[in-house]
């Protein structure tokens, strides 16, 4: 899922209010889980694709699920939607769909929102059929057990449940959408509001996180994963376009620390494109079509710091990041 | 001066070309220096205008040069002139015109350039005589000495002039008209190539400042005053609004000591209005014309750390920040 280019998602006070996903059964009951069945279409730029992107690689879902890539770019200016551009002819070489939209429309010939990503996509019916980024990826934890490599670890331990769904509940509204909240509100009251929410959540994240390696402690976790989409955006875009501007998240030294210690990790820094995230906040969104429409990206900020040492082993108790 | 809402002063490559001055007669030559005579009008918001009212405050010399303060917020979005519309009826009390444009249309009926500040009134005719930013502070420590206050330190000291020119021809093309180069290129290569102007003379002036309590050693000069007004708007305007976006300044050790040395010395801090600067460049100005119809002002960054103690006084060798 992402962002529009025109947000019609506006409530009376000028507060961004998410449009709900249209395709939400479930793997495992209302839909088979079966290796090469589906198709995941992601776009590197969207943090709710990213998501699940990370999900599939740690479990190793890679050799079940295909992916294909739509351009951080939007076709143009006023069109909300993603586009394969960047493969061959620009078609999904596997779909052989040209925009994420089509799937919507195989679906459901009235579909009127946002296409958005993430999306599973039946690839013999060419037919979407989940773009539920709020569920997908306890999904793949879960339903798509039996397809995880060996040793895989245990992102959504059965024991830890109760404490990751509360993070990813808090990590939704306050970080995740706050963002977002920040960036589309249309009245100042709705942004200042959005703003305080945000930084008064990552000024207590800042506190739990300078005793936690990881938010559930010692091991990462699904939260982990939620939080990090929005941490790896957020000084590259979200700090200038969306006007989260307090502080940069390098300015906070143990979410620093945590956001570099899971960008080391496989999974994470591997899956994560700087250069895609800039060119579509800064490129094609609605927030600055001045520059858009001059096509200047900024050049910086200066990224080669996401490799430096972050020195969080001291707060683990344990060799691995991973609980298996 | 300051800048356009859209500007033209775009070369071919596309890089920003700041317009001439108009009106360059020197106090003391071509323009009488008379105490009451003149009228500076300026805005909070402008460096080049801010520029001349520390100088004339550090000097004394508001008790010679009277000051209209015009809003930062231009009239209309398309309409690239100053208004005195915090003043009561919308009008300068002393000049009784509602725009600065006035008093070059009163100076130059045929005059077609943006209507800039600082500039110099000649209160009687109410007609623009000086808007040399370059060289108004310079005449204002010469020219103007005789009407210097009693102990006014000496910010362009004849010994250190060379050395002084020196530093405002660097300030000038790669600092204070440098951001203003990474925000109107109207191309990538343009924009890059201030981008890199930029940053690597600041990353020289960081090194330079941390041997040097100021540019040119123990004492603040002119030259400090060039340096600081770009300074105090870097992190609150252009690193978002102009894509100077490597590093805030308050990343920079030495260069933030700096800042705030200068911040916390009577006639710099007293005169910044980051409230008015935040205004003028984030909902007046050409590259945000998204926020500024939306009305949304930017709430950060954390404008609190100014007040923090800088710790410099150890790189100097004397008890005064000023030479007398």
């Amino acid at each position: 899922m992402s962002s529009t280019n025109k947000p019609v998602e506006i409530d009376k006070d000028g507060s961004f209010k998410r449009q709900t996903n249209r395709f939400t059964a479930s793997f495992g009951e209302e839909l088979p889980v079966e290796p090469g069945k589906y198709r995941l279409l992601w776009s590197p730029a969207c943090p709710w694709a990213h998501r699940a992107v990370i999900v599939r690689k740690i479990l190793g879902l890679d050799t079940s699920i295909s992916l294909g890539t739509a351009s951080p770019l939007r076709p143009q200016i006023d069109r909300v939607d993603w586009e394969f551009s960047l493969d061959e002819n620009s078609k999904d070489p596997e779909l052989g769909i040209q925009y994420v939209s089509e799937v919507y429309l195989n679906a459901d010939n009235n579909y009127s929102g946002r296409p958005t990503v993430p999306m599973m996509v039946d690839i013999d019916e060419k037919k979407a059929v989940n773009n539920d980024y709020f569920n997908l990826t306890t999904d793949f934890e879960t339903a798509w057990a039996p397809f995880h490599k060996e040793g895989a670890p245990a992102l959504y331990p059965k024991e830890l449940r109760e404490d990751i769904d509360y993070w990813s509940e808090v990590i939704f509204h306050d970080i995740n959408n706050g963002v977002y909240k920040c960036g589309f509100a249309q009245s100042q009251e709705a942004y200042e509001h959005a703003y305080d929410q945000l930084f008064a959540r990552l000024d207590k994240l800042e506190q739990h996180l300078s005793k936690n390696r990881f938010l559930l402690g010692d091991y990462i976790t699904e939260a982990d994963v939620r939080f990090y989409t929005t941490l790896a955006r957020f000084d590259v875009a979200y700090y200038n376009g969306f006007n989260t501007n307090r502080n940069l998240i390098r300015e906070f030294p143990s979410l620093w620390g945590y956001a570099r210690d899971l960008y080391q990790t496989e999974g994470f820094g591997d899956t994560t494109d700087f250069h895609a995230i800039k060119q579509h906040y800064h490129l094609s969104i609605t927030i600055n079509p001045d520059l858009a429409e001059k096509k200047i990206l900024p050049k910086g900020p200066d990224l080669s710091v996401w490799e430096s040492p972050h020195h969080r082993k001291k707060l683990s108790q344990t060799r691995d990041k991973f609980r298996f």
